[in-house]
């Protein structure tokens, strides 16, 4: 039987840069990829049946709580990228994420990032406790039983 | 006795221009100021007691359904701006604003604009009649008894 | 021959609506489909040969100076939209387009919009006879002579 | 004499919440902390004439390489924030700063964070010892002399 625990989950998705995008330094404005990580936790969430739509219908927000990112190499107007979502399990009752951004015509590393969500109700309160909609996720997907 | 008809309706609010706000070409991306007159809205409600939020106590948001802006001046990184925002009377249950932004050293005027806003029932029904606060309000400043 | 007057000129493109595309009433900023149309114009410039770098290269820049927009039904988390731009020939040293904006999935337009654009030169001085690497572009895909 | 070196440098800033700011959940979107960072560098910049525009005019541009915010507590629409930015002297060719972004009304902290710039030439080429101009602001504000 194949060990699902070793297998990374890791979602990829394409975005091309738009004169928006762009700061008066002509790079891309360093706040946009927050961005471009919301579009790769998107990607995730569709590749393994994890959306934040599916994550409310069943009780949840998960706002973010910790954003680092390290800058490497600056993109510009008209390239490609590729954000790489890799998700990592923990037992606890988070949701943790790194991200690799690449330039797409040659894949040098732009960006390298990390965010941790926490499970928060609707009514406000944090879970402390992984949810169990969650708990089902991780037995599907990581094999995984806490 | 006063003729409120009469005295238009006008706030002002001063925006200051940040690096996030320019764009390659070194002046403030034009989509920005679509920001700016949502500013002059909030300023306008703040002080004729017509914020977003009592609108929405009241039952209802009102989205942009018409947007018009003439970029007359670039507006550039460090500048700041002055919003004046105009109510225009009108008889059916729209809010319609005029605008003009000026680059507050020299009061060149950088854009002018408009809007149209309907009253959308948080069910997502368009009011065709003006709704009862609303007539209130305009009652109350401008005279109108429509 | 064919006559290339008569075929109007448009691009298509997809977009995906994001997260962070949608405001606190649950649609999309009404802010936001100025990035859309900016998405349009690069779709087009890249389809008919007249990309923003080829603008610059040429000498210029082409700040839009008005903007309209018209809203007729929301989008939401989640939706696909397709941005149609067309070029609207005309006789003077601009640039104009009309843009669609359709919900993808049943078609239903969202948006209605135009743009005009004037052609600027490095130093911030606006033309105002046609530039000749725009005479020739309109020559090979129009058909016009002016 | 008094000691310069002890005295931390911190501007304060305070910025209002707007209703673009907001995301589907009710919060500010955690992307646009990304903004109220850069609102913070540029009130220490204007506070200790450290601008954007005098570095750039002593031939660099400062890119951010490493930004870490952790998220504290949500902040609404209509809500006051103040971000306070800390100089963190280093001897090495950077800037490194800390913050709190705190709500105006109670003072919450909502997000804590820390940003790292390098030098860069227009040529786009990291400096690897500290530009003398630099060297000269510190020298003054914060009595070092390296």
């Amino acid at each position: 039987m194949k060990d699902k625990t070793k297998a990374p989950l890791i979602a990829s998705t394409e975005i091309d840069i738009h004169f928006y995008d762009i700061d008066a330094v002509q790079m891309v404005w360093h706040g946009n990829y927050v961005k471009y990580l919301e579009n790769g936790r998107e990607a995730f969430g569709s590749k393994f049946g994890f959306e934040y739509m599916y994550i409310y219908d069943n009780g949840y927000i998960v706002p973010i709580v910790d954003l680092h990112v390290r800058y490497l190499h600056a993109i510009r107007f008209g390239e490609q990228i590729i954000v790489e979502t890799q998700y990592i399990p923990c037992d606890s009752a988070k949701l943790m994420f790194n991200y690799r951004i690449l330039r797409k015509s040659d894949r040098t590393v732009a960006v390298e990032a990390s965010t941790i969500q926490l499970f928060m109700t609707k009514d406000g309160v944090f879970e402390t406790s992984t949810p169990e909609f969650y708990r089902k996720w991780k037995k599907k997907w990581i094999n995984s039983s806490i």
